[in-house]
This record gives C-alpha cells, structure tokens and sequence, in this order.
C-alpha cells in the first residue's frame, strides 16, 4: 500500500447489503431497508418548495445553525417526541443527518478504544462499520420475544466496567422485527441509572406499529437523563432530506452538537425549511397513518407467504411493524453462500444475516424486508425463496 | 461530570465565529464567512424543484449512492475540476456535506493520535475543532505573499517523520486571503510526491478571484495522486444544500466513501438532483461570474476602507478574491479583549485572530470578512473599526 493510513481504516469494509448481484432486473430483491417511495409526499412538497425558495430564499439557502432550525425542533419535540411519551422542547432535541449521524457520533462521544458497546445480538449492520473507527468491544445480548434479555443485560453489566453504552431499537428491530415489552423498557431505564451508563434509543421504525398503538420509548421511563433517544423522518417522511434528530440530556446533547459542527456544520437548511413547512401546513400524522396501512398489507403478505411458500420448520418472526422480519435456517446451512444461487437461479435477493451479529460465525440466518417491495413481489419473491428452502430442507 | 465522555471530546468547544455580542441589531458584523443571500438563484430553483418532485418524487426523496449522483460528479468533474486544470472524470469525485465534512474525514482517515499535520500558519479555525478528536500535533508553516513558503515546509518535511497531511487553502486563503504562486503550487505537488505525503487542498473560494484568472489547482499539477482536492458549492451556488466534493486518487476515495458511508450514508438526494438539474439548465459559469462582480466591489470598497479610516501604519493584506482580509496589528494590542469595546461601544464586529493559529498566544490579529455586509454596512462598519484603532494607535 503507497498510503499511509490511520489504523482506525484497517478493516473498514462497505455495507454487505450493497450487493451487485441484486442489480439484475429480473431479480426480485426482498433485501434493501429502503422506504417505499410512492408514498413520499412530493406533491405536497411542490408548493411548499415554491413558497420556501420565493418567500425565505435568503435563509433557506444559506447557512443556518448547526442544531436545526427552532422551529422544527420544536414540532418535533412537541408532535413526535410527545407520542414517544417524552416530555420536552426545542432545546432538547438537535438535528442529524440521518440517524447513522447520531449513531456514529454516540461512539464518537462515549467510546475510548477497547471501551465495550452492549448491543441486542444481532443488531443493525450500519452500527459497526460506523464505529469500527473507533475499535470498541462488544457484548451481544440475547433477544426473546419481549427484546433485549433483562436478565442477560444486568449479569453483563456487574461484570464489565468498561461497558460505556448500550445500543437498542427497542421497537420492530432491526433485523428482526422484535419489540421490546414495556416493562422491559422500565428496566432498562432503570438500569441504566443504576449502572451510570447511556443508553442510546434508535427508534426509527418506532411510529411504524401495524397492530396495537406505538410503545412508549424508553426515554419516556428516564429519570436522570441516562437515555439518549434517536428519532427520524427517513423512514416516517422520505429518507432522501437526511433529517433526523436526537432527544438528550442538555450535557449530551452538546457533545453531538459540537461533533455535528466539526463534522458538517448542519443539515440542509432548505431540507429543514420544507420539513417545517409541511409539519405547520399537513398533519404528518395522517400521513403516517396512510405509510403505515401501506406497510400493513406488505407485512401480512410476507408472513403469510412463509405459511404458503416455506418449509415448515423454517423459523421466523412475525413482526408487528417497521421493515424487517428474521429467518433462522437449520445449522449447517450457509446464507451467505446460498445467496449466489437465490440471485442467479432462483432471482430472489435477501440479506444474509451473518453480519448483524456482533461476532462472526453465524451463518443460517436471512433478513428479509418487506418495505419497498410491492405485495405482488413480495408474494413472487417469497414463492421463490419457498422454492430455494424446500430443496434445502430435503 | 456525571457522565463518562471518551477522551478524545476532552477540549472540544465551540466555535470562536459564533459570537452573541454579534447578535445586538445596531452592530455591523465584518465577522460571518457567510455568502451573501440574495445572489441565491432562487428563482431559477422554483421550476426545477417543481420539475424534481413531479418528474423523479421516488428518486429524488429516496435514498441514493454514497458517492453522490453519476451525472452530478460528471458535470463536476467536466466543468468544476476543469476549470481548475484537473482531467478528470465521475469516478474520481465523491460527494460530501460540505468540505467540513472532507476536512474532518481527512484527519479520520489520515492520522493516528500524535502524527502532525502540517498547516498554513495562521489556517482556517475550522480544522482545530474538526480535528480535535483525533488528537494530532501541529506544525504551522509561516507564509509570505506568495503563500506557504516551500523552504520552510520542505525543512519541516526532512525532520518530521510522523508528518501524515498537509492542509492548504491555496486561493484566498482564511484567513488571510494569500494566494498561493503557481510556481510554488508546483513545487508543492513534486515535495508531497518526493516525502510521500498527502496534501489536502482545499479550494471553497477558488473560483471567486475578482482579478486576473483562475490559478491551476496543486491537483493540477500532481502525477502520482497525492494531492486531494476539496471543491464545494457553498461559496459559488449556496452553502444550504451542504453540497462538496473530493477529488482523490480511487484508493483515498474510497476511504472517504467508507467513512461517508458510516458516517450518515449520503448527501440530500433532493438537493443532489437540484444542483444537477441547475447545471443542466443553467450556466453555472455565468452566474459565478455575476457572483464575482458582486463580491469584487465589497472586497474594493473595504480595501479602500483601509485606506480612508485606518491608521497608516496597520499592516493588512489586500486580497485578489475570497472573503476574507487580514490585519496585524501592534503588538500588545490583544484584539480580543478590544472585541468587547469594538461590540458595545463601537457597534463592529470581527473575528480575532489568535485562532486561526495552531498555538495560542498571537494576540495582535483580526480578520475581516467582505463577503455578507453590504457595500454601505463594510463603509460604515469600518469607518468604527478605523475610530476604535485609532484610539488603540495613539
């Protein structure tokens, strides 16, 4: 190698869920966490965008202040975060640039090297590229069907002083879809203080709930401003505008400022403006009423078509919202490799789920999404995956 | 401290720029590196925007490329890397959220605790914060009229093995507007090839000259890909869209791909597709040039200021584009003490300068900025500014 690079870069490697062999147009690909983009209100963005570049053209496209504008802020704080259950302002929340920016940044901020993260195992695969550069340990924390194990978390934290901060997504887990119970949030929360550690909340999928009503976050159950909530538009609104938001102890929420000023100095502005001004002039929560009736009817399809399409004793999760849903093959199969032959003969793509894990070795699980894909595809991709695992399954 | 916070966010404040003194309605601010605002093209904005949601709403508010838009990069690489001697093409340019976000990578990617990079002393003060977490040590290179001088870098250079980087606003620079020669430009490019050592170029304002011509860029001039060049909107189009880009040999590239893509996936889809469909439509070369004409005249109007209202023997320079003058004053005059007097009494502000150097103590320097105040404000505001050193001068 001619350069001579930080050692943080060694083994800094892109996401596994780019993958080339997805760009086959007749592969049907049940990988990709994208949101479904027929439902990004872009019409009602066309005047607002009029009205923005005519009436405030000075400031929407200039430079504005690295926590994002007050205004929408304060909608946040008073739409989204009050339906987390959270009481709070404007000056508790800043802006990011996608929740990735956030989850970056809390590594950044709490992590010294060899320092451990406590993450749900498996957890998101974008958690450890991000913080790969800052070479932290990590202790995976078995998942039942109430999430992240009590019992489990609590036996860590006696044990490891080190342990600097725990990762959740508390709500339709990725990659699993799991909801963590209520009460489990509680004793998250309490833990948390007892054991002085943060906890960092990912909660994009969190207004995405199917069936029953959104669960209150887990920064709704703290006391001492140990839990540090990340919320999004990506997945509520449209991910394209990068805007998200962290909900946080004044103390920490300065740290993520000032990593956000060095880092980019802001969010758009004008992506900001046009936030705002649909929030002031649309109810979003219609909005995500109509997003979520969507996502409804390709969750049922996907669940259903494992009854229809799959090997019996395939075992799998039957999530209540968000994007993801986790299959568990027998030991001995390989997704990873069975993947080549599901792309090039069968054309249906997934997500190998190796790579959510925190260790390596794990090789018989499959994420599969059911966000972008429409049902019609869902239901032909799953008939040809059900194909796949039959013969797998002999 | 309740908290536990990794080391590395030891001593990282905010920045010195941001001022609330500013804030008072009465005071004229030479301070802000803001552009001006109503050269925005607005107006031109409205049907594109318009045309983007109607015609591309799931591309353009859906998730895109790290990298940033193919026809974006190509239109870059064809006019702005052109423009700047660069032969290049698409692949060679990946897009950031603004050149904050090239610089802060370029530590990241770069340098392990205690290497030293090398700057021009005084550089811009940006970088300090940017680059705090990565704890590097300085070597700050004194400049003449002509920029960094190459004697005392290649000096530098012969005796400092850990020397990773070397940072270089080449064309009017911040804070002191200098421009770099073109004979040292070379001269940079064959030492950074010689040493095997990256130099960051960093060229915001490189197309603001109000004077003369564009100068090659030190890429242009580079044969063995080690010089990475930072281009960027801000300046030229509007700095709301945090829009950038770097133009790097593919395997530096690919680094700041990978930390882009950890660090919070990509730039605005929306606002990607606005500056490309802008270029398509528009000439960006002619509203640069109008850009420019405007700019000229406040540079004009505050070097005459000087003359008019300041006492004879301040020592300034007198920059050929840019935003950004520089004076020195006596020593002993500590420019940031002055900087309250200047606030409340006088009614002007300015950055000091101490800074913008990478050790503390230089206490006899201010920059002034010509970029945002009008014409009438930079008249009025330095007509304070020369009352309040007169006082100092006596």
């Amino acid at each position: 190698m001619k350069y001579r690079f930080a050692d943080r870069m060694d083994g800094l490697f892109g996401s596994a869920v780019r993958n080339p062999l997805f760009e086959d147009p007749e592969l049907i690909s049940l990988a990709p966490g994208k949101p479904e983009g027929s439902v990004f209100p872009a019409e009602e963005l066309i005047p607002i965008a009029t009205d923005v570049l005519l009436k405030y053209r000075e400031v929407a496209l200039q430079y504005s202040d690295t926590e994002g504008l007050y205004e929408l802020r304060d909608l946040i704080a008073k739409q989204r975060m009050a339906a987390a259950g959270v009481d709070c302002t404007a000056e508790d929340i800043t802006l990011t640039s996608g929740s990735q920016e956030a989850i970056e940044m809390a590594a950044k901020i709490f992590i010294n090297e060899g320092d451990t993260i406590i993450v749900e195992d498996p957890s998101y695969v974008g958690v450890y590229n991000a913080w790969k550069p800052y070479n932290p340990k990590y202790v995976g924390i078995p998942m039942d069907e109430d999430g992240m194990r009590m019992d489990a978390l609590e036996e860590v934290l006696k044990t490891t002083p080190n342990a600097k901060m725990i990762y959740t997504i508390p709500d339709f887990q990725n990659p699993t879809g799991i909801v963590m119970s209520d009460d489990r949030r509680k004793k998250l929360a309490e833990l948390a203080a007892e054991y002085q550690i943060p906890v960092i909340e990912d909660g994009p999928y969190s207004d995405l709930y199917y069936y029953g009503e959104r669960h209150p976050s887990i920064k709704s159950f703290d006391k001492d401003g140990w839990v540090v909530n990340f919320g999004s538009f990506s997945k509520i609104f449209c991910p394209g505008f990068r805007l998200a938001w962290v909900c946080a102890d004044p103390v920490i929420l300065e740290k993520f400022q000032l990593c956000k000023q060095g880092s980019n100095l802001q969010c758009s502005t004008f992506d900001e403006m046009l936030a705002l001004e649909y929030m002031k002039k649309h109810d979003i929560n219609e909005h995500i009423e109509h997003v979520r009736a969507m996502y409804k009817e390709r969750r049922d399809t996907m669940v259903e078509c494992i009854e229809k399409y799959f090997p019996a004793d395939v075992k799998h999760t039957s999530p209540m919202g968000g994007f993801f849903l986790w299959l568990e093959l027998p030991e001995g199969i390989d997704t990873g490799e069975m993947l080549t032959e599901a792309c090039l003969k069968y054309k249906v793509g997934y997500v190998q789920g190796e790579g959510f894990f925190c260790e390596p070795g794990r090789k018989n699980f499959i994420r599969l999404s059911y966000s972008y894909a429409s049902p019609e595809k869902i239901e032909e991709g799953m008939k040809r995956l059900g194909n796949l695992l039959t013969k797998y399954y002999k």
